[in-house]
C-alpha cells in the first residue's frame, strides 16, 4: 500500500452499477468502522456514465485516479445506451486493464454446502476451484486486426514473458490452496497453446509440491459440468478464460454472486463482480449485492491484508443465505436494500 | 449421391473406434436388409491405425476412396500411443476436413423426457437444437502461425464466402425447424466477429421467417446451461463451435450418445460421434455405441433421404434406453454388443 490512509477508487458505472456499488460501499464502512481500518473512497465516471458526462468510458482524469489508488472496486458498466458509440463501454474496460497491467483476472467458483440449491447441477459435491485468466494479451490485444470487405483477421499472441509470469501467479495460488495447477488449452491446434504448454512445464518445475496437468479447452467446458470438483486452479488465457469463467459462474446458480480480482505487475489491483450491468433490472433495487460485497471482501483480504474483515464479510453474506434473505435472481424476494441490511446486522451482531 | 449402389467409406480409427464401429454398421446392416437399401462398404485406415499401417494418419488411398464415396463413417480416432508421432492423429483429421471441404460440422443436442435422468442438469424442460460449427477455416487454419522462442501466434481469419455459405446453411435448417438462429460470437472484442455479425445479417435477410438473434461467446456459455431451451440453431465459428458443442453435449449426460455431420461443397458429408477414441475403455466391450449407431441415421436421412430408415433406428435406441438397457456411462451394466443387440431386436421386431 502506498498511501498512509487506504485510498480506494470507486467506478461505479452503469444501470445496477451504482445500485450494487452502493452496497459494497455499505458494507465496507460497516467492517471499518468496528475494526478500525481508515480509508477514503473517490467516486469516478467509468463506462456509459463516463461518455454521458465526458464523450469517453475511460476519462484521463479516472485513470490517473485509478493508478493513485492502493485498490479500485469497479461495479459495472455497459448498456445498448451506448452501443454506437464511437468508444463503447467495454473499451473502456480493455483499456483500463491495459493501462494499469492488469494481467491476471482471477476468478474463483465456489459451491458451499449452503448454496448447492442455488446450482443448476444435480451434482452434490462441494466444488472450490479458482480460473487464473490471462486478461493483457492474446486474441484481445493482439496485432494485425483487420476487417475488410472480404475478409478479417485477428490475431492471437503471446509472449514468454506474459506467459511465465501469469503461469507463476498460478502456481503460486495453488500452493497456497490444494495444490494443483490444469493447464487448458487448445495445444493439439493453436502454435500459442504449444508455447503456453512448452513454457507451464518449465514454471511447474520450480514449484515441485504442485502437481500439473493439461486440459484442451473442449474438453473443459466439459469437466466443469461434469466434475468440477477434480479442479483447483485453472489457468488459462486470455480468450478461453473469458468463456469457462462465465459457464463455470453459471454452475453456481446466479451469476450475482461471483466477485473477482485482477491483479496488476506493481500498480493497484482491481476488484469487481463478473456478471455485467443488467439494464433489465436496473432501478428496480433487485440487484444481487453479493457479487460486490464480496468484491469489497476479496479487496480487503489482498489489497490491505485484512483476512478478518473479509471473513466477517463472507459470515454475513452466510447468514444472508441461511435465513432466506435473497435476491429474485436466487430465487429469494428480498431487495438489494433488505440482503444489504441483513448482512450489516450480522456483521454487528457478530461483533 | 453419385454410385448406383450407395457407396459408403468407413474409418473405425483407434481405440475404442473399431468396438462402435461394428455396432454401428450391424445396425445398418439391419434396417437395410429389412427396406432394400443397397450399399457397399469400405474399410480404410485413419488415424492412429493408418500411422501404424503407413506412417500418415491420412492415407493417400484413403483420401481417395474419401472422395469417391457417397457418404463417410468415422468412429473415433487419437490416443497417448501417438503423441510424439510426426504427424498425430488429429492432424489426420483436420486435413481430411480440408480435403473434403467439410465447411459445417452439424451437432445436435437434444435432451428427451426419456434422457432426462441422464442429464447433469436439475432443469427438465426438453432441450432440442443444433450447433451449426464452421469447421474449415478460423484459427485452426488461418496463418500466419508461429512458434519461436520469445512468442507464438495464431490467426483467426475469415472470408466473406466462408461466412456467407454457413450462415445460410444455418438459416436453412432453421426454417425446417423452430425458425431461429443466435449467432454466436465475441463482437464486442473481435474483428472477425464484427464480420461475422454484418455477413450474418446480410444473410437472415434473405430467410424473412427465420428470426435470429446474437450471443456472446461468455454468455452463450452459461445460457447453454441455464436456458438451453432458448436456443434452436446456433452458428458459429471454428474455435467457438468446439468449445460450446463440447459443453453443450456434456449437458445430455454422456458424449457416448451424440452424432455429428461434417457437410461438404458437393462432395460427401462425413458422420462421426463427437466423442474421441476413450483408450481408458477400449477393449473392454462397454463402449457407448448410441453416437455412432445415430450418425448411421444421421446418414441415412441426409445422404441417402431414408428418414424412414433414420427413424427406425431411432425408435430402436429409444427402446433400449426405455428398458434400461444401456452401458455404464448412462449408469447402466450393458456391453456394447448386448446395447447393439437390443436396438436391432426392437427395429426387428417392428418390422
Ligand atoms: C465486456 C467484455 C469485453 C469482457 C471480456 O471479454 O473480457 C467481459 O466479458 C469480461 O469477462 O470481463
Ligand atoms: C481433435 C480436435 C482437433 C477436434 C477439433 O478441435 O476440432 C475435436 O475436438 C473436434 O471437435 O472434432
Amino acid at each position: 500500500m502506498k498511501n498512509q490512509i487506504a485510498q480506494i477508487t470507486a467506478l461505479a458505472g452503469d444501470y445496477i452499477g451504482p445500485e450494487i456499488m452502493a452496497a459494497g460501499q455499505k458494507v465496507l464502512a460497516t467492517v471499518a468502522k468496528n475494526q478500525n481500518f481508515d480509508y477514503q473512497i473517490t467516486d469516478m465516471p467509468f463506462g456509459g456514465d463516463a461518455i454521458d458526462k465526458t464523450g469517453d468510458p475511460l476519462p484521463q482524469e479516472t485513470i490517473d485516479a485509478s493508478k493513485n489508488a492502493d485498490a479500485i472496486l469497479l461495479a459495472a458498466i455497459g448498456g445498448p445506451k451506448w452501443d454506437k458509440a464511437p468508444r463503447r463501454p467495454e473499451q473502456g474496460l480493455l483499456q483500463i486493464r491495459q493501462e494499469l497491467n492488469l494481467f491476471a483476472n482471477i476468478r474463483p467458483t465456489k459451491i458451499t454446502p449452503a448454496m448447492m440449491k442455488f446450482s443448476p447441477l444435480k451434482q452434490e459435491k462441494p466444488v472450490d476451484f479458482v480460473i487464473v485468466r490471462e486478461l493483457t494479451s492474446g486474441i484481445y490485444f493482439g496485432t494485425p486486426r483487420e476487417k475488410h470487405d472480404e475478409y478479417a483477421l485477428d490475431t492471437m499472441r503471446y509472449t514468454r514473458t506474459e506467459i511465465e509470469r501469469i503461469a507463476r501467479l498460478a502456481f503460486e495460488m495453488a500452493s497456497k490452496r490444494r495444490n494443483h495447477v490444469t493447464l487448458v488449452d487448445k495445444a493439439n491446434v493453436l502454435d500459442t497453446s504449444k508455447f503456453w504448454r512448452e513454457i507451464t512445464a518449465e514454471v511447474a518445475q520450480e514449484f515441485p509440491n504442485v502437481t500439473y496437468d493439461q486440459s484442451y479447452v473442449d474438453a473443459a467446458s466439459m469437466k466443469i459440468i461434469a466434475s468440477p470438483e477434480q479442479f483447483d486452479v485453472i489457468l488459462t488465457e486470455n480468450l478461453f478464460g473469458d468463456i469457462l469463467s462465465d459457464e463455470a459462474a453459471q454452475t453456481t446458480g446466479s451469476l450475482g454472486t461471483i466477485p473477482s480480482m485482477s491483479k496488476g505487475i506493481d500498480g493497484p489491483a482491481l476488484y469487481e463482480p463478473i456478471h455485467g450491468s443488467a439494464p433489465d433490472i436496473a432501478g428496480k433495487g433487485i440487484a444481487n449485492p453479493f457479487s460486490m460485497v464480496k468484491s469489497v471482501a476479496m479487496m480487503l483480504a489482498n489489497s490491505f491484508d485484512r483476512q478478518d474483515l473479509a471473513d466477517q464479510i463472507m459470515t454475513g453474506i452466510d447468514v444472508a443465505v441461511e435465513r432466506g434473505i435473497v435476491t429474485p435472481d436466487l430465487g429469494g424476494t428480498a431487495t438489494t436494500d433488505e440482503v444489504t441490511a441483513t448482512i450489516i446486522d450480522a456483521i454487528n451482531e457478530r461483533r
